[in-house]
């Protein structure tokens, strides 16, 4: 793991402690996992005390949920904006091709985060797990959109739009599982071939074929 | 997670003490994570003492590494069984949502194995990751060839042969981590409709075009 990418996906949130707190604990939940890290490990990684850890969060299940919901709204965030402005102004295999684009990115950039956001689900209590689930919907509406606006277009031919919705999201985040700093393909590289293969999944009449 | 689908995944292994904790090792790793997890607490849910625990596997890590060999051998021989014999038999589109259908159902059906399997890798030692990197290899190498086989014959159209095997293994080994019996879709419905996208991947001449 990079200390740039989990930086990056924390840098807005103040203050400087509970950010320092939050990186702790992602290092700690994706070396060791959430039930074997304990609340004085995340505070000795972030230089602090367990007593100054708890003037920020009340337990280690509340770091989990800001890590959760940071690396939701910011991989949704990514979404948003890479299709934002574009209907009627691109068409829709652009538009999916650049928000499948944008959503591996994220996922190969950010891969220690999305790991831990993604395997520790189950360790986020009833209320929490309930907000994150809100804002999975609101990527799988996203990319649904699209998908059904280039179906409604023609441009698309799709016989089960939300199960290829999801299909393609599943394929964008399981780079967070596999992808490496060292391996033969860049972010951007894995983007674009994503890209093409999920314009090939939607069944656009010109992917895939022969020019 | 449900006690058929674990006990389906390790009911070869003998003599039973062993497969007892192996079931345990499985379901206290699903449920807390690999390096949260103790013996002793493997040995209770087997019904055994620690002590009992050592004439079996003498590190928490052989225990892991014992279900990580189960797991990929299990899903290897359903891959290999899925082609078999069809080889000038079937034509690639065929070999293609065989071996897709097949790996999407083991996925589903042995959800809770497969992401032990799947998120635990770090924890391996160094010679028991090499061992298991071997079987990895053997997948990859089983849906490529079906690919390639597809290409030569003029079948499928792809110009990323490597790196589409790998995305069709990535999306059907992403099923683990988001199926539940609960939920809308069987394993075999799922495998339908990722044989279908898997075509589609693959360039096949007549997927996702109108008929």
């Amino acid at each position: 793991m990079t200390t740039g990418e989990i930086d990056e996906s924390f840098g807005g949130v103040t203050p400087d402690a509970a950010r320092r707190l939050l990186l702790g604990a992602v290092r700690a939940f994706a070396e060791r996992g959430f039930h074997a890290t304990t609340t004085r490990d995340i505070a000795g990684r972030a230089g602090m005390s367990p007593a100054a850890l708890y003037i920020h969060y009340k337990t280690k299940e509340e770091l989990l949920f800001h890590i959760s919901r940071v690396g939701h709204e910011r991989s949704v965030a990514v979404l948003e904006e890479s299709v934002a402005g574009t209907a009627g102004a691109a068409d829709s295999a652009e538009r999916l091709a650049r928000a499948v684009r944008a959503f591996v990115r994220w996922h190969a950039e950010h891969h220690t985060t999305a790991r831990v956001v993604q395997y520790e689900l189950a360790a986020l209590g009833e209320e929490h797990y309930a907000q994150i689930v809100v804002l999975r919907r609101r990527s799988e509406e996203i990319l649904r959109g699209v998908l059904e606006e280039g179906v409604a277009a023609g441009e698309f031919d799709i016989s089960d739009i939300r199960g290829t919705a999801l299909a393609v999201m599943s394929l964008c985040i399981d780079v967070a599982r596999w992808f490496s700093p060292e391996g033969r393909r860049t972010p951007e590289e894995i983007g674009e071939l994503y890209a093409d293969l999920a314009l090939r999944m939607a069944g656009h009449r010109t992917a895939g074929l022969p020019a």
